[in-house]
């Protein structure tokens, strides 16, 4: 086992992960910008080095620097948390040249999934379901009319070579896909300099689920069931759970049988993520995240799992030790992501925190770097705490969560607790029954 | 279901059942002193009532003024907590003539039980183990010499009348009875002007053990198993563990059963926990407390269930709605007991806590009624917090709880937080074989 850990990441997952590695005995070495010099990760590590001044691309995102870091100290591995280094390919070889274990998937894997073509691609040859769709780019109009003839309309024409919804027009019918392909192709061409777009079917209602898996480097892959992250507001997931209100025993049992079969064949090592929408039943692939996800701890909790502490543990290269029949679900999470925002205007609202108070009690899990006089700086993520429960069914984990929040004080700063309380009372999320437009419309209506 | 909880109590356990209701969707009411006017229990029920002066009597043991409270508020039950009146037989019954349920025992096994010598009898009539010696007071040491010989040297003689350790005298063979019989007789005659003594087999190195149960108003009783409270100094628990580190499942099933079965038989409703000491695989009954108990967090944190919801339930008629197959064990639940006293010397420090930091992340339970800025009255006892934690195994939860213990702030005033740290770091109490005893001589090393 690994005798001293470098994280390089900040805030709550840095956090996270150093409680990891002390209870597992192995010692911390923090990394920090200027402006973190006081945060709670640093003051918990055992060692700390600054990398750098305040913006990301300087300390967080400065390779050498946390090189460097990791070589004075005489780290033996790199956890690089959500976010910052943790899918990015190059950095993971360069901890690996520098003779320190990167705690993750290999460069190839992280680089092939962070190609959303060739990630479809690989998933397709595994059997994973993906939306239906042309396979790449069209050629015509006449081909665009074909295809969704076949896999029925609504369809989305897309830019190949976009993202962030420019380039994207959907057709509802036979009526509009003239229309659609034409501005598709216009805006792809201004936006990204190529008029290259595909199709796929528009999915009108889908939810985000999500699969977390882990495979060892002996070949033994598993997975701990689903994430619902539907609530999103701008792709943001605000409140995850787990399970799927929708989802059953056997859907669980057979996207995971798949998924888990794909990623052996593969030889996938350490933690991911798959993400799928789901609507009436059917599961398509969007995108596969090659690190532990914010939302991790409700798997932890319905799996009674530490998903760090195995990563670590599969990165010192050790077996797994189970098999997919000892992983047993019980009960129900729900994990809500208090921002340092303000709830309505989502304008952030860094600062000092004059006084924070986590709620306690059974069932009530807070992972977060917050303490009494602690600064949010402006620099970041506005995450700041993630507030979660667990409890035997959902039902009783929403009235956990209601009776947590309420408990929970951040003063100094605006935060989305108040948001998510609302979220909590309202009777169409208790129902289950949201897609990922729900929430962008509860918030909507909160606002006018 | 309740509309309506009077909670009679203070502190975390006051927080803890509001917690509960909450959760129910029943409205709380807490009562409190002057002293405890902007106590967290307070500032978090639904409505308060002041109910007297700081000193207790006046206060959370004014049955009058608690009754008047409930009334006034028209609750629907009143929940007791534990100690002040949460063992009073005449409280339980002046509750219910007043129309309202007791969340708790019926009045006559509450008094059965606070009575030592009638529980003693009751159990032995249900097949439950003592400790082997006389049934009921000695005629002559000639008897005592009598029933010695049959049971074995060591054995203790105890006033019949006595209490808090005196009236009482170890012989280790037959050379120490005579001197034993006399000065127990003359001290239990001066301390309570009555010279009956008995005698029982003296355990020189048992452990306390003690089992949960829960029985409903149709018959139905459980049990979830057992806590270790060995670790006590002067008969104060300071660190519960969730099972035993020495029971195995058979020891905990045959227990268990003769228990269930026992308190069926006696029509016992509600909670309660049945205290033995045990040595060499042999459990022998102390005595039963008819109440929630401080050190219920470990039991609920191993079985997934919250008793103080159960015990809710139960009072409002509902059956149990499982049986024991279907209460599983899962991993290891320590608990500190977080007093603000001085970690060496003991002494009350109660005080304004210019800083209370919760730990978090996962598999960490705090209990506490304290927050940043709070005054510790000197009028009540000491618990400020009760730090619990869950693990896979009891290394690594030992392993959260030193993490735990490291994260955790109480500023301002003098805790034990220092004591548990020392004893989660002894490698004696980490290889679990510890006794009754090991507290106070742990404490000893430690003070000289």
């Amino acid at each position: 086992m690994f005798g001293k850990v470098l994280i390089a990441n900040r805030g709550e997952i840095a956090l996270r992960v150093h409680r990891a590695c002390q209870e597992m005995g192995i010692r911390t070495v923090a990394v920090h910008s200027t402006a973190d010099a006081t945060a709670m990760h640093v003051r918990l590590a055992d060692e700390s080095v600054c990398i750098g001044p305040p913006a990301a691309r300087d300390s967080y995102l400065n390779v050498a620097a946390i090189l460097s870091a990791a070589t004075i100290t005489g780290a033996d591995a790199v956890h690089p948390g959500y976010g910052f280094l943790s899918e990015n390919a190059r950095f993971a070889e360069m901890v690996e040249a520098h003779g320190l274990k990167f705690i993750g998937p290999s460069p190839d894997h992280i680089r092939m999934m962070g190609d959303k073509i060739a990630a479809k691609d690989a998933m397709r040859r595994l059997g994973v379901p993906l939306v239906p769709g042309s396979m790449g780019a069209l050629d015509s109009l006449e081909e665009a009319r074909a295809i969704a003839e076949q896999i029925m309309y609504p369809v989305l024409i897309k830019a190949a070579a976009g993202g962030g919804g420019r380039g994207m027009k959907v057709a509802r019918d036979a009526s509009e896909i003239e229309e659609a392909w034409r501005v598709a192709r216009t805006e792809a061409k201004s936006a990204f300099g190529d008029d290259s777009v595909y199709l796929e079917k528009y999915l009108d209602r889908p939810r985000h689920i999500e699969l977390q898996v882990l495979a060892d480097t002996h070949g033994n892959v598993v997975h701990f069931g689903e994430r619902d992250c539907s609530l999103q507001r701008r792709h943001q997931k605000l409140v995850e759970e787990a399970g799927s209100p929708v989802l059953t025993a056997a859907d669980r049992e057979e996207l995971g049988a798949r998924v888990t079969a794909g990623l052996a064949s593969l030889g996938y090592r350490n933690a991911g993520t798959l993400e799928f929408l789901w609507q009436d039943g059917q599961f398509a692939f969007i995108e596969m995240n090659t690190r532990l996800q914010v939302e991790h701890p409700v798997t932890e909790m319905v799996c009674g799992i530490d998903l760090v502490k195995e990563q670590i543990r599969i990165a010192a290269g050790e077996p797994l030790g189970y098999t997919q029949k000892d992983i047993v679900f019980g009960g129900h999470a729900i994990e809500c992501r208090i921002t340092a925002e303000d709830p309505d205007t989502f304008a952030p609202s860094p600062g000092r925190v004059n006084t924070y108070h986590a709620p306690g009690g059974l069932g009530v899990r807070v992972d977060s770097a917050l303490y009494s006089g602690y600064t949010v700086p402006p620099h970041y993520d506005s995450l700041v705490a993630k507030l979660v429960v667990h409890a035997p069914s959902r039902p009783e984990a929403i009235a956990r969560m209601r009776r947590a929040l309420n408990e929970m004080v951040v003063a100094g700063i605006r935060t989305t607790l108040p948001l998510h309380q609302a979220v909590m009372d309202d009777p169409e999320f208790q129902s289950g029954d949201y897609t990922i437009h729900w929430l962008e419309r509860f918030v909507a209506g909160r606002q006018g």
